[in-house]
């Protein structure tokens, strides 16, 4: 399900084939749901790229637009600008347990092709999904970890599942959403992506588009809650970028939020983390290598393509959600069941 | 002129009476304007409190939102939190010596009233008017900050005056635009305040509550250029907040650039800076100090407060300002030439 | 056993009765040593004051020196400036568990007495202690958190124990250190405590009260190695300051650390956290707080007294640590065992 | 005047043929020192390269390590992590007044080649002389910052020249200080330069290779006065690093101030900005550009080479400084007249 679907187009750019942050060569997204009568939540992985991402790095950043959040991993990234495991999605009082299992994980990757591994920075995020998920019971197992990592795909679900199985998104079911841009440099054509976890937003404030859609679709519903919550949006790109030149770019998956309604609350962590496939550091006992980097005067279009699948990334995981009723009897609603084809 | 006049209101937060900065009690601005054939430029200061405000600095914050300008002064603030001189508005290729001309200000005050004074911290920001404006010409002199800050009254013009007189917005006749918000808590008003000086955007990209007013415009005008330039936003309050707090909240008003359709183009130096006139601090020979500070609970209606205040200001820009034509012969239209009242 | 046993006084300013970081009243630190065959690791925690800390939290601040490490924690402190649960520290691979145990922990404490946690924001520090320890093992399981906590008290153990049993210190046997100093303001006196995990240095770089007692050393064993591995500080105090002032002292904590002799080498995660007891943010429903704040012209003192405090913690971790022989043989050697008193 | 010639090696690196910042090729500087009854102050400016800095940029960055100063020109750094003209070195409050002249210096340059300049990040960085120098007088004038530029050259004076004619380190007179380090990787030899403008420090705290020179000395002086001023360097390397690198580089430069007893006082701008001349950004219209850059593993040489160019360079700047009396009777004695080179 898509918002072109209601004939709108976010933007002016292209998007890739699948429209997801799978646009991007070698990454793979996968889930675990977790959803009983107690629990709505999961976990989500990443995989950026082929082979040992330990081994041989990642270019990455991070930007942190509200860190009322418990992202794990951003210390070293903002460090020396590298990503060396997946990126793992969850709620909030899981993070530190799946930080274990991808210690694990990384642990088990490497031993199989003798890398040797003293230490480890395994990147994870998260969003508050208490209100739908009895969260104190820290439903995430390790072994849902490695089911998630197991079941990584090209193709992957989106809405209401793995680690957006209980968010909520301006009052309605959020989820997973994820959405792609294509911009051409010198003839060859390179692609961002973003994937969203959201749980940001209140109703009333919801735009699509520009048109005042939350406004329109409160009436149907009975309650208004205050903006809690959080967004996670993790980027990817094949653009030769430098760390800092990846962080700006980040900067900007800030106005697909803002444009679809957020004021970015108080109680939000609004958290960024991104990598680029090119540049990839592969070992080397060389003290020098060699890289392309973008010339920054190049770089509006990049900050264009975030800006549009941000936006798109957050109508995907609202419009790709299910209605969930949650262990406390709380319900949020899909979208789609809300909204008019005809009045967007 | 305001956006109100054609029957939109941004957001749902009341405004003060004046619908400024200067809605913050003690805040005046005064402009300098230079018109002429080959100068299109000029400054604008904004005096932050009454009395001596290095004798009894103030609590301030700076939020970079793209660093690619020049303002000055924000090191300290970021170290020691607080603004101790006014704070000037300029075009590029003038804050030094602007940035001059308010240490002269500033040890002609402290003379006055037998304050020692060893070292000051002037805060200049800037915006690139070198398309309407012959910017090599440097025509800003330290007569004319002189001037604005005497001239400066909590009653002061908007639009192409003073340091917005050769700016450009969303491809429009820029400038300076101002606007406020007033939140109450615990039963007593308290007023956000923003003047800004718009010189950013496409035309293509302007959005007016939503509405893709650029993209009707665009057929109207010859030429679409691409988002070059900068905004500047002062923002005021006489909420008691600590310079963190200050900060979360300069960080909002980014909200209002990307309502009105900026992508935070790369060419841009996007940069606010503010202050709180509570918890004043007064010269003391005591170790400690006390201060009323926000629960930070409370801070989300300050947060929508600024986002408002600063979209509402970029339209107070647009809408105020007059077509001007440059040194070059070209000219910027006003957006109350192109737009009729019954599209918005 | 302390420096001042050798006849050397570091700085100038006294230390508390303890001369530890529980000189602040209400900080507590408890280990818990996994010492065996295979392992030499453990945790640490610093209860930072009496009472539910996340209810009523903490102004906490922190300051990265160096991130190539995977403190865990931190985003949310920089965001807010509070702390709102113990501080654990520990061997890398073993934060996420360390974090997971924190956060069943603190849900406990909150159901005791019915405080609603939804999200809760441990602070998790590690060194890597993998040359003395299997650190693939990841030994330190919940139940060595919840039995360092219970045992933490204002008297604790120095040296290799807990979160320092395995870790290397200017290549000798490092581990746990800690020193505090008082300073008088206002007729009143305040303290400073630090606790290290010092895991930094290289033997030839270390100096003691500027004397190059490495080089002394270093030909009374066989190997040198290079600077690998980390050194984390938690700061505590009682001195009325905010978030921002409270980094401001942080950051002087790295010249005890330069004191000694570190180069602040790449391969090293240098990271210090801080809180103070003062201006505590007790449960409240009213939007605003009095908060006391020290004067920043009276904060040099307190920088000289973090300075000196961590000077001396780096030595007390050297000199109350044994000689350790770890998994693979490898032994790292006590100072005591080899330096001449006379020669100090 | 040198430290070896008393004897003493600061470090283990060997320096370039001129230990000063000039050992790195392309660097000169220029100094115009102001030297009457009532001014004693100066302008000094490092051209970073040959050239027009403005059309082919060098990849540069900052550090604040203290950021209670005035240096202007950090924001567009720290976004870009380009350099695009000299670095001015001056008094406090003469900053506004030489970025002025950088930038009537600039247009100059890039008319001369037909460069195009809209815009430029003049940077300038400062130091209180106002013990010696009778700073209201603002003495430094436009013709002086050209005079510094003209007369620059890749052999400069030292100690109480240009920027350096009126500050005060340690409680003596400081001044200009300078050294370099080399070091090889892959065969090849790079090397780092530090330039210091040292202002910093009080004398008691003054050690020199770790010994208490200052304890030693101040019986010989009537009165000690406490820790204010400032402490800029600039760092000059061609070794091919990336702006984030280099940011970790110029940190390590607090290791010289630190050795050489700072306690990075509160009223001190401790500010460092750096260059590498590899890796130029030539002017291009092609989106990318190729790059080498260092591997991280290989740079702790290079924290080591600018640590110790740092400590060397304070010293630089103590030995190299003549006893200066100021306008208000106060003097500034040189290092060489109070210590026995014995006593080192």
């Amino acid at each position: 399900m898509d918002i072109r679907n209601y004939g709108i187009h976010i933007g002016s750019l292209p998007h890739g084939d699948k429209n997801t942050i799978c646009d991007v060569a070698g990454v793979r997204v996968g889930h675990c749901t977790i959803d009983n009568a107690l629990s709505k939540t999961g976990v989500t992985v990443v995989l950026p790229c082929e082979g040992n991402v330990f081994r041989d790095k990642l270019i990455a950043a991070s930007f942190v637009l509200n860190g009322f959040g418990k992202t794990l991993g951003l210390v070293q990234i903002d460090e020396l600008g590298t990503l060396e495991t997946p990126i793992a999605l969850t709620n909030t009082l899981n993070v530190g347990l799946v930080h274990d299992a991808l210690v694990e994980y990384m642990i088990g990757v490497c031993d199989r092709d003798n890398t040797p591994l003293r230490s480890v920075n395994p990147v994870v995020c998260e969003c508050n999904d208490a209100s739908l998920n009895d969260i104190h019971l820290r439903a995430v197992k390790k072994e849902h970890v490695f089911e998630a990592i197991e079941s990584a795909s090209d193709v992957f679900a989106l809405g209401d599942v793995g680690c957006g199985k209980g968010t909520t998104c301006h009052g309605l079911k959020g989820g997973v959403g994820s959405a792609s841009r294509q911009i051409t440099l010198d003839g060859k054509i390179y692609t961002i992506g973003v994937l969203m976890q959201t749980n940001h937003g209140s109703l009333r404030d919801l735009r699509i588009d520009g048109k005042k859609t939350g406004e329109e679709i409160e009436p149907l519903l009975c309650a208004s809650e205050p903006d809690k919550g959080s967004c996670i949006a993790v980027i990817a790109t094949d653009l030769p970028v430098s760390s800092r030149q990846l962080k700006r770019i980040l900067k900007r998956a800030a106005i697909g939020l803002v444009r679809n309604g957020s004021y970015l609350g108080h109680g939000s962590g609004d958290i960024f983390v991104g990598f680029t496939t090119a540049n990839r550091l592969y070992e080397s006992t060389s003290p020098f290598r060699q890289a392309c980097l973008l010339n920054e005067d190049s770089i509006d279009v990049a900050f264009r393509a975030v800006a549009e699948a941000a936006e798109e990334a957050v109508l995907s995981s609202l419009l790709n959600a299910h209605t969930v009723t949650g262990y406390s009897g709380k319900t949020r609603r899909a979208l789609c069941e809300l909204i008019d084809p005809a009045r967007l």
